[in-house]
């Protein structure tokens, strides 16, 4: 079974809106075993959306539309669908008293335009969206569907879990696809290539590997009639994937390196005191989206300038070296945030951002230290590419080295 | 005229690599009067990349794609627009000159498969991408242009910068669109649309209302035949928006609630000290995005836990509302960042994310307080959303207040 997917607005064909669904849907997709083909963002124009659903319902299985759903003139999915259906929209009673009740609940009278938000065509059953006023349609003829969904993410996926993925799943009921990424730390793409090249002969399971921002990542994708002998198939190739790389290996599928560093904190019990100057606050921030962070963090200082640092304990011929920073500096930044804070251990990070005069970009170099009882490590980065993105792949190379500090065995 | 955007990669397709790409050239195009119809995410499948290159051929006076370009097998968009021109690539002498000369740089032999990214059709020109091994093309018949560009979106960048941009400027000399963005906060949008409501109607400058995460925005385009006529006819819009609205307008165009943030403290002359509790070093780092961030940031904390607060001089029975804060708790929060780092202005954000019942997502309600010598002002906020978005929308509307702050007549 194949897919389209169709993002709907004139905000998201700019880029005034940046489109999540249409990767998410696609992510969600072939988890059930359908595959995405094509995606198209489309401005709201009724010719130019009536041509590109009828293009999905003419060379695809399923045709997703996410967006357009809303009560304005702008909002054309509803009649677009119904005019490539030469179907006529027709106000449902029931629908029509669901969406007043709404309204009412909010204290406000249901605009007239919101009408057409309780309306189906004979080939659509309602789809129910209990965050929101639009509900989606999905519309069956012969052996092809159009779903059309609304644009929050929020609405869609709720919608997506709840009803439009059993439903479509029981369209494709012998086909289960598993998936497995192995995400490494420390050996290159090229080595792993050809530590694995057997590996990646293989079909089902079939080998990808991507470089990410956190690393290496190895995906195994298998595909079988149900999930116990897809994941039967998988079995084998982790197996020898982890043999073969060993300690490398820092996380498995959604484990991010954030969630992995609370994890070995908690689980050797320690707490962690940060001084970053270099990552801005990025570190403690990365940190903080995770649950159980306030258990682990002891506390967190993002210091901007030599003076600020001598606030915290930091030595003075230490904050003097805040222009020409160095892996000493970081590990006295890492003692101070461990006395600092009065935790097991102490992260420092320092290092200077320089503008060269080509115009390619900044490029940072950062130093980073792990105070971990008497012992410090450190360790430095080059990361040569804009602001943000220097330090976001400090912290994260930061998380990573933390990691393996927690867990010197692996 | 009008374009086409192409965004080729099955990881692209699949929402593994965000395609950030279509919409930097939307907007960019947008600004040199071409009008985005279309923009398509495909695969590395041969067929269907060239039924889409095709179809942008056809219908689109101009056609750009991304990605695609690298030396690999997968890399197959040279080969599609080749055979939709029904052109043979050739090998261009001078290079691959000079992509040998690019590896021996890195002292490496140049692999054979990079040989097809010195290749051309007789309708293409090439266009020099000194940021990476792949050069693009610029394919030009009749008067339809395909446009070829690597997918990094650096490499992409400075291309569109240094080449594309003034070629297709060329070919549309007569149109020049000028945009004109004013950033609001503290009036809804419907409030907005009333006030504004004459202004709406008008078509040259047509002015657009766009609900944002820092406000409400405000954005009128004209097109003339000259940048000098667009502006003309802007001016008397922005004057008129600005008697109606006045001090609701914080910002234009690319300026950011951070950027004028720190304006406003340069303008003043003052630092500001920082401890954040619930946005968890979002706002420091937020803040450390801009430069001139270490001439105004005296320094900052982040509070993980009632514990680590009394370190830095918050007194026990404010550290002791850690659980239940208040505003209150967040002006002895700020009076005590003004105390810590003895700057002029103490910032202090505290909250609680709370996960409630219903499946629909943490909600969070921050209090902030800011110190500006003996005065405390204090605000609270609720953010009901993801845990990210909760705290990216605190530090927002926290650095909005500020500049409120910071300008008290506007």
């Amino acid at each position: 079974m194949h897919a389209e997917i169709i993002s709907i607005g004139t905000e998201i064909l700019m880029g005034e809106i940046v489109d999540t669904n249409s990767g998410y849907l696609a992510a969600e997709l072939a988890k059930i075993g359908v595959e995405v083909r094509w995606v198209t963002k489309v401005g709201d124009d009724p010719d130019r959306l009536h041509e590109v659903i009828k293009r999905g319902w003419i060379r695809s299985d399923v045709t997703i539309t996410t967006g357009g759903l809303g009560p304005t003139s702008d909002d054309l999915t509803r009649e677009s669908i119904a005019r490539v259906m030469g179907e006529e929209m027709v106000v449902q009673d029931d629908l029509l008293a669901n969406l007043k009740a709404q309204f009412e609940g909010r204290g406000v009278p249901m605009p007239a335009t919101n009408i057409k938000q309780a309306t189906l065509i004979a080939s659509a059953e309602v789809v129910l969206n209990p965050m929101g006023t639009a509900p989606g349609w999905w519309v069956n003829r012969g052996d092809r569907v159009i779903i059309a969904m609304p644009g929050p993410p929020r609405e869609l996926s709720r919608m997506w879990d709840n009803e439009l993925a059993p439903k479509l799943r029981s369209m494709n009921p012998d086909v289960a696809i598993i998936t497995r990424t192995l995400k490494t730390f420390g050996i290159s793409e090229g080595g792993l290539d050809e530590m694995l090249s057997p590996l990646f002969k293989s079909e089902n399971p079939n080998l990808g590997i991507y470089s990410k921002q956190d690393g290496i990542h190895l995906r195994a994708i298998a595909t079988a009639a149900t999930e116990s002998e897809a994941r039967a198939l998988i079995l084998p190739m982790e197996q020898e994937i982890r043999r073969i790389v060993g300690h490398a290996i820092w996380g498995l599928d959604d484990e991010t390196a954030v969630t992995q560093v609370i994890e070995a904190l908690k689980r050797v019990g320690k707490t962690v005191g940060i001084i970053e100057g270099f990552t801005g606050g990025l570190l403690t921030s990365s940190m903080n989206e995770a649950p159980g962070y306030s258990d682990v963090v002891a506390g967190s200082i993002v210091a901007s300038n030599a003076v600020a640092l001598q606030r915290y304990g930091v030595p003075q011929e230490v904050s003097n070296t805040w222009n020409s920073p160095t892996s000493a500096s970081a590990g006295a930044l890492a003692m101070a945030a461990q006395n600092f804070f009065e935790s097991h251990v102490g992260v420092g990070i320092t290092g200077l951002v320089v503008e060269p005069t080509e115009a390619s970009g900044p490029v940072g170099t950062a130093h980073m230290a792990f105070a971990v009882g008497d012992l410090v490590a450190s360790r430095s980065g080059n990361y040569p590419t804009q602001r943000l993105r220097i330090r976001s792949r400090a912290v994260t190379h930061a998380l990573l080295e933390l990691i393996a500090v927690l867990n010197p065995t692996g």
